[in-house]
């Protein structure tokens, strides 16, 4: 459960597993081709159903996944985003964005599913401490605002009836993995969709929370991991969890210093309790990738969640 | 061979019987979004390729061929056809315009073939009996000129190269049919690709030209049936056809009234030798769909283009 590149990251790497997939992704997305489609179509925010559409295709060709990530840099088209087109026009010509889904699904050899965790059409709002109220994920996501202020709240308006696939998921569930991802942009605004905290809170499976690698200016500056569960036992239900996946591979200097000019910073897992027994369970491992972006590693963390599910 | 919604008919009807099926496909056009891509992705014509492809798809869910002719209606990308923004996805995808039709093909599951008949990015030229030279497709096929001033030479700018595997598709066929289609914009441009006209002569194939229903005013007005014949003989060669195919069933009064507005009339079958045993030979059959608009019955024309490859 989540949105974003972070749950393309857990599919992708789940996906080499014999598990059965279901991703249940955020519906508060209002940026870029997926914000225009929404003002110009009155569609659904497609931008992370493609994602997990693309993390848990078996198309054999290559060129299936490229179409769909594909944005077109030229023209009228300049700057949307092929699969986010594919799905306003899918759900033209079956009449639903659920049908539309659905088609998109087979189109792809899609393993598994991709639940909207709503059909309502949420907007993500969020209050700062200063009380100034802020409409809009994308608003959130990249602050206009002072992003040092923090957000002392946010809910979504209307507040979205859950999908009832996705409640039935979640209670089916073996597992649940939430995260990584913004937290009130990309996680938080699933357990805000009504029903969602119930179904959860319902679910006998193992809740495991894989926490963010870096904090994000504007949404979580400063936050220690601590801050990270104290906000998800506010949205979600004290003590969701069973176990938090944590990361111990510090990321090299120079990224960092690099990733400081944005005001994002390493969350680090020191003061992480040791052979703890109590819930939630600190799981510690190195989870980063190599390369310029601070990143999970998808193969990392997918056998470290493997771990848990066997445990 | 051809283009447009004749050769869409065509293929169609062809796909249910049991024949190895090559669509080659003119790349003259220039109007709607497929002018639009041409003139802002530097894209080769996708309209003709994109009809072609979804007549001999097998794809089982009707989604996927609904959205290839899907066109937009809102927006930034009003007026595009989703096919066409497929294949200018895919062609920046795969790197190459051959290369998209083949992902494409692959991706409808197309039984068959669909061949450009060239890769050159040619345009179509033509100049009327009063000298004036009309260029582009769209301007001789919807005229601004006066549409009763008659066509004296159609022409391509540059010429273009035969595409390899059309010309290897038309040596080894067993049959070919041109046609139906608009005489000077979707069938005689295929012929004056470089290459092509050499190796429709050289074929030993049986050479079926399946005859208009009716006149279009800007390109064949009061045309009969030997008009389009002599206009083929001096384009693709003397005598090229074994067989003319030609409809017998007149359309109802009320339906060639409203096409009489368009300046269009239907080509009658009377004066066509009976019994002719001489090249070409003419075969009459009813082969009108029934409907509001004057259009080939696909299954009856795959019928009676059957019984001359069993002939």
């Amino acid at each position: 459960m989540g949105g974003g590149t972070g749950t393309f990251t857990v599919l992708s790497g789940l996906k080499k597993y014999p598990v059965d997939l279901t991703a249940i992704v955020s519906m508060a997305d209002d940026g870029g081709s997926t914000g225009i489609l929404r003002e110009e179509f009155g569609m659904l925010p497609a931008g992370d159903i493609r994602r997990a559409l693309v993390a848990l295709s078996s198309y054999p060709e290559k060129f299936l996944t490229d179409l769909f990530t594909y944005r077109f840099r030229e023209g009228e088209v300049d700057g949307h985003n092929f699969g986010n087109l594919i799905l306003a026009a899918l759900e033209r010509v079956t009449g639903s964005f659920e049908d539309a889904v659905a088609a998109a699904s087979r189109l792809l050899d899609v393993r598994g599913a991709v639940l909207p965790v709503t059909f309502s059409n949420v907007r993500l709002y969020a209050q700062l401490e200063n009380g100034e109220i802020i409409k809009g994920e994308t608003n959130i996501d990249i602050p206009k605002h002072d992003g040092r202020l923090r957000i002392v709240r946010v809910w979504l308006q209307p507040k979205g009836r859950a999908n009832p696939k996705a409640v039935k998921a979640i209670r089916d569930a073996d597992m649940i993995v939430i995260g990584p991802g913004d937290l009130f942009t990309s996680i938080i605004p699933n357990v805000l969709v009504s029903g969602i905290r119930k179904a959860l809170r319902k679910s006998s499976a193992k809740k495991v929370y894989v926490m963010n690698l870096m904090t994000k200016h504007g949404e979580t500056n400063g936050f220690t991991g601590a801050d990270f569960l104290a906000m998800l036992d506010a949205y979600a239900g004290a003590r969701m969890f069973d176990y938090v996946l944590i990361n111990t591979m510090c990321p090299p200097e120079h990224i960092l210093r690099r990733y400081k000019k944005e005001r994002a910073e390493w969350i680090s897992y020191k003061g992480v309790p040791q052979r703890n027994q109590e819930r939630p369970r600190f799981i510690t491992a190195a989870l980063l990738r190599r390369g310029n972006y601070v990143r999970h590693d998808s193969a990392k963390l997918a056998k470290s969640i493997m771990k848990i599910i066997q445990a």
